[in-house]
């Protein structure tokens, strides 16, 4: 790979916050090839990439011989234009409602199967997750514990889609920790549920499992939601 | 654009190919940008692009210096890696069974809401989905017919998660039904469970059009997993 991977990823990254924000708006057209070399100080195969890879995600439509219009996203977009908007922060209460409808849909029906088809080694990996949770400080880390322990269950579960669909969402994922971990009684809960997961496992009680991961599932939305409304209001 | 993109796109389906079969094995490095330019007989700036596009579905990874390697993509990769292997043909069971998973939660659960949230305009549209394809002969057509039902409904629910996850797997949609459009009886089926979902929108009943939604779904996957399973035995 070349040096101007990183330049490409930026370009992009520029581009989506853009799009999402409305300031490139849908169904119209991006600025011309030379335009967008002259204002972002980039070459034609920097945007060359970039708009293969916008469109790849969902986010424009390549026209032959004509420019690059900016997709209607939230309905003729992948999961992947969820994932970017949610990461850079655009949380309306329909893009939450929706994030977390197939959040718990995974989580739920893969801890569901995760109960009978998790390795003794699978369960001892989880515990461990939770030990750590315990005792990590840093939200960072935290947020990237959360991760591994929903993908965990995605992957034990044995089912492409919910992994796929974790994976499609990740960086929204992230996100959305990094709303809930900087509250300590948020935490506090997240860890005793995260543990009633795991005992659920443990015991292979599938319809307990399932019930602990919709009951944090809710809890998460309602807590997203209100620091969200919370954001907007100050 | 460039005159290059339709270059590029074959050049990305050949990479997806030899990933999906195998052939590029998960874990491996891929060849050198060298040598893929001279295998491929493609430029640098083509290969460049191809590999951000099979970054961004999640078929490979991009170690910075060294090189590209292919990802265990049924774990890590994202819902465009489902889509691009069903689309190619590859209809293992596990893969079968993770669509139709998937995409009958976005279906039941899309026509549950379109139900209550369906104008008489959308309605109205969707009554003539039915009858065209009632007069539709040719498979092409109809296959794309199937699709347009589908996706409206994804989209009369206002999720746009079901919306996004069936863009998701567009290509997968297409595939499948192509499997299932050829034979008669499952042709004259199909229009008669279509119909019975449309009559209990119609009838604003979201059980009961969650339910035909179910019923058809199941229908699909046993049919789809009979076809392929017979396509191996030839």
């Amino acid at each position: 790979m070349n040096g101007s991977d990183s330049l490409t990823e930026r370009f992009i990254l520029e581009m989506e916050k853009k799009i999402v924000n409305g300031e490139y708006d849908i169904n119209t057209m991006l600025p011309s090839f030379r335009k967008l070399c002259d204002e972002y100080n980039v070459s034609r195969s920097v945007i060359n990439t970039a708009v293969a890879v916008l469109n790849t995600k969902g986010f424009v439509d390549i026209i032959p011989r004509k420019s690059v219009r900016v997709r209607n996203w939230k309905k003729q977009g992948t999961l992947l234009t969820m994932n970017s908007s949610i990461a850079l922060g655009k949380l309306e209460p329909e893009t939450v409602d929706s994030f977390f409808d197939i959040f718990a849909f995974i989580q739920c029906n893969g801890v569901y199967e995760a109960a009978s088809k998790a390795t003794e080694e699978e369960l001892i990996q989880l515990g461990k997750i939770i030990e750590q949770e315990a005792l990590l400080k840093d939200e960072k880390k935290l947020a990237a514990l959360y991760h591994e322990f929903y993908k965990k269950i995605a992957d034990i579960s044995g089912n492409m889609a919910y992994s796929q669909v974790f994976m499609s969402l990740e960086q929204a994922i992230y996100a959305i920790s990094d709303i809930y971990v900087p509250d300590a009684s948020a935490k506090q809960q997240c860890m005793k549920m995260h543990n009633n997961i795991y005992q659920a496992l443990k015991a292979r009680d599938g319809q307990k499992a399932r019930w602990e991961m919709q009951a944090l599932s809710d809890h998460l939305k309602v807590l997203v939601e209100y620091k969200t409304s919370n954001l907007k209001r100050k």
